[in-house]
């Protein structure tokens, strides 16, 4: 059963790695700015590093659920590249948004793409299985005809 | 093995969407309020949306993780129904959030109360899986004795 | 299948159920210091434990991330005691956010240690995963010999 989720699970762990590079960030940020919990306001610079971790931990279970059941009734390669794609994605993210409020644009266009994907691609797998399994209907048999 | 969650996947793919549309949402009463990130305070019906959504991310992976637990440990259809009943008052609740505060009460009421619910399915499915996979205890056969 | 994965999803409702506590202490707060909904600014007794819950809602799916890598890639039991710790931690934490800022610091050093225990725990897992499923080196037998 393992060999069927490895590639999920390795990228769930690296993205929560990623997830802990945001966290360490805002650590830095609160002692550069000199902001110390709970307070959460302050210079914009201080404010949209904050804001790039609290959404990137919003889209985090998000991410996950959707590379596993894109993982599980797609194809789990597939998934994981593009779990690669989407991590990497919010990592040029996270480092535009520091630098300024546009630069977070084009990097979250584009990791809302690759969401928007594993989204497609789950619901496909699920359709497959959902007709295969009810109807008894295989459409990639009936597409290879 | 894909046929014990295949239901369970699918309402997890549906929750994925609905909190695609409340971060849509969010995005809309930015533009018509005039807020650009990483601002987040606003007029009381800019708040009210934003935290709706934050509230709704907050549950989303402890409604992810009851479903799955529920599906698995006691009844599949039963969860994957339950978990439609939750994000419906989901639902509901962000539409009462938006109007006013006291219209997100009994929404919220309705879906925390689901959300027990799924909490007691899954202790008690854990529980039988406990009793039988350690003292050998059959509880369901006990009670149809 | 199930009792490859009972310990880790008692944890995971255990979490649930802490997480319920935390947002109940929200609730009652919100009551005892009369800050309404959509509001989240208050004083400083007030927003130590809105922080505290929002800080344990944003870690909670990636603590479910790692107990289940963990558990499925490495030792279940184990991944499930580490588990308990987190939470015992996390509690510890969020009482001592409540009581002053400087108390969290203890407790929330401590929760992060054994996620990076988890996280070492998920990756020597998968690694020796991989390295057997890919290569058919088995590491384990290696050092047995």
């Amino acid at each position: 059963m393992l060999d069927q989720i490895h590639l999920l699970a390795a990228v769930t762990v690296l993205g929560v790695l990623e997830q802990a590079y945001f966290f360490l960030q805002v650590i830095y940020a609160r002692r550069r700015f000199g902001i110390s919990p709970p307070n959460i306001s302050g210079p914009p610079e201080f404010e949209r590093i904050f804001r790039a971790q609290v959404n990137s931990s919003e889209y985090f279970p998000i991410f996950v659920a959707l590379l596993w059941q894109a993982g599980l009734f797609f194809h789990q390669g597939l998934a994981a590249a593009l779990g690669l794609l989407y991590l990497y994605s919010r990592y040029c993210y996270f480092m535009g948004y520091r630098a300024s409020s546009s630069e977070r644009l084009a990097p979250i266009y584009f990791s809302t793409g690759v969401l928007w994907i594993l989204v497609a691609v789950s619901a496909l797998g699920l359709l497959h299985f959902f007709l295969s399994h009810y109807t008894g209907l295989n459409v990639l048999r009936l597409l290879a005809v």
